[in-house]
């Protein structure tokens, strides 16, 4: 049994106990029952996750999986593929959006070479380069079967290590120009829904050059005919390094039963992929921001969750995780610190002369 | 010329050079141009508000005014009057929703009575009472035009004092047993639409309590006549001495030039009267999150503003400012800590061998 089945098989579902317990305690707060909206479900979430009423979450990080896409011959990128490998390297110096913002959240970023285009080497990057970037999904498969396996393996691995490092909640992130569009294939493979519905016009594209991603991603299904009812399949014909690399990292947070945040669509559609390999993942993702991506809301409808900032941001990176760990450990603060009926008014003889 | 006159006449527009020159650097940042939504427009419309580019809120404050209505002898509300007293002293004491989310967004939170119904007496009370609840607006007005510019100027003399003490964010929050009524009503006097559009639920209300509410503020704008012309009349008489002072904070922060984040629907319906008496106000307000009640829409609508968090929440207290307080330091790091395609390919020699 390769490490995949092993991890997938060992997940389980969500402390229910330990949902119903933490529910109970929100409702004996002081504030109108659930007038605290999707901060009371993140508490009851996040126990069910980890078991416990109260949590803290003291190591944080957001993994970042780097990697070139072929497709991008196609032009249906407005960015030359250069600029995956300089974004790369900005992230690892901290100067990216995704970065500003995760130091502000008191977060850590790794940052994974999964396939990048070219030779990097830079203090902090984890190189697990399967290949200098996937095949041009317009022709033929991304890759092989092997190499998927391999991609989701390394996200698995990824979150194992940093596990043991102490980190408790987690993010997902990418970089890699070209993958909206891997992304969209991805989603209409799964969903079987049209180009149109999903493809958005990414950066800077001219209508003609949008009406020209359509049709390359509509040719990427014709040409390698997924099957919807085989992750890896789907995965290795029409998605990308980054996308299985982040897929591991939902299955892998799963497994070690840590929270992990969805960022915008691409890691969404990474979180479909885990949900289409296992189901119960779900109970360990946290969606953070509404993408601007036309798909975004799609996929996240698909998995039944709601984002909780709208923010019509659409940079990727992860940047949205960070904002949401804020709101994740405000719903714990919540839980843990706020003042329940009775031990406001037991508490403090004053209190009970004032319901007198 | 009074206090209120005073300050409105000294309210300046947003800077816009300041914006236009925030709006060029977020420009050049290393991201895709505008990728960043709403966080950049904050960014921006920070600048028009201070002047500067790059700004940094070490003391941040949610200010609270706390207030009886006399509408709840209608049986409005289904928690009783007692509750405002209750809850004013839990926010005293740090053990409310607003108190564990401010401590945990690092912002100190000031507690106004303005108008509670009973004697209260707690360190750390700003004793600035009018009078021991407001009138029953159902029968008559909620408080003469003297009380209500008194409310309001106390609203501008709170944000006054606290600028003098340092302090340069600002949010707003309310503490008020039966002021979704009266905010309905002011809402229903300014923009003219129908309590069926505007009235919520409220919390725990059954179907006829709720065509109750509707029926008592109906009859209490039937009976005040408040004139939508005058910001002051609709205040005073339908109105409450909580909403007021949120009015007056709204205009102190604008005089002063401080940034100041609206909570939910009461705050919001401050906002639109500050806004009635001087629309240069909205340049200084930021939306937080989209509250359940249904006349929050209607009203953050009319101003054109748009909120970044949607959490289904509807606690009121000011609990939405702590975390678009966070959001509004996160457009900061951005602005402040990103770097511009020029900084990221000129200072580094590897990143100018990349772009070859």
């Amino acid at each position: 049994m390769g490490s995949i089945e092993k991890i997938t098989a060992g997940i389980r579902p969500a402390y229910k106990d330990s949902m119903n317990e933490a529910a109970e305690r929100l409702d004996k707060l002081i504030k109108p029952i659930g007038s605290l909206g999707k901060l009371e479900g993140l508490a009851v979430k996040i126990s069910g996750i980890t078991g416990k009423q109260n949590n803290e979450f003291n190591k944080k990080v957001i993994i970042i999986m780097a990697s070139d896409n072929g497709v991008v011959e196609e032009g249906v990128s407005a960015a030359p593929k250069e600029v995956t490998s300089l974004m790369t390297l900005s992230m690892l110096k901290g100067v990216s959006g995704v970065c500003v913002l995760s130091k502000h959240a008191g977060a850590d970023i790794r940052v994974v070479d999964i396939g990048v285009g070219s030779d990097l080497d830079y203090p902090g990057l984890i190189n697990r380069k399967i290949r200098k970037s996937t095949s041009n999904i317009a022709i033929g498969p991304a890759m092989s079967r092997e190499e998927a396996i391999l991609a989701i393996e390394t996200g698995i691995e990824t979150v194992s290590q940093l596990v043991e490092d102490g980190y408790s909640l987690f993010g997902t992130g990418e970089m890699g120009i070209g993958n909206t569009s891997t992304s969209s294939a991805v989603a209409m493979a799964f969903l079987g829904c049209s180009s149109e519905e999903v493809v958005g016009k990414g950066v800077g594209l001219t209508e003609e050059g949008y009406a020209n991603k359509k049709s390359v991603i509509d040719r990427a299904i014709r040409v390698n005919k997924p099957d919807p009812e085989d992750p890896i399949d789907v995965i290795s014909k029409v998605g990308g390094f980054d996308i299985a690399g982040m897929a591991g990292c939902f299955l892998g947070a799963a497994y070690h039963r840590v929270p992990i945040v969805i960022d915008g669509f691409i890691s969404a559609v990474a979180a479909l992929t885990a949900y289409r390999i296992n189901p119960l993942v779900k109970d360990f993702m946290i969606p953070s921001h509404l993408s601007e991506e036309p798909g975004y809301r799609i996929v996240i409808n698909e998995m039944g969750l709601k984002p909780m900032l709208d923010l019509n941001m659409r940079l990727g990176e992860g940047s949205g995780c960070p904002l949401a760990f804020n709101l994740i450990e405000a719903a714990e603060v919540i839980i843990s610190d706020m003042a329940t009926f009775e031990e406001a008014t037991i508490k403090d003889d004053f209190l009970i002369d004032m319901r007198k």
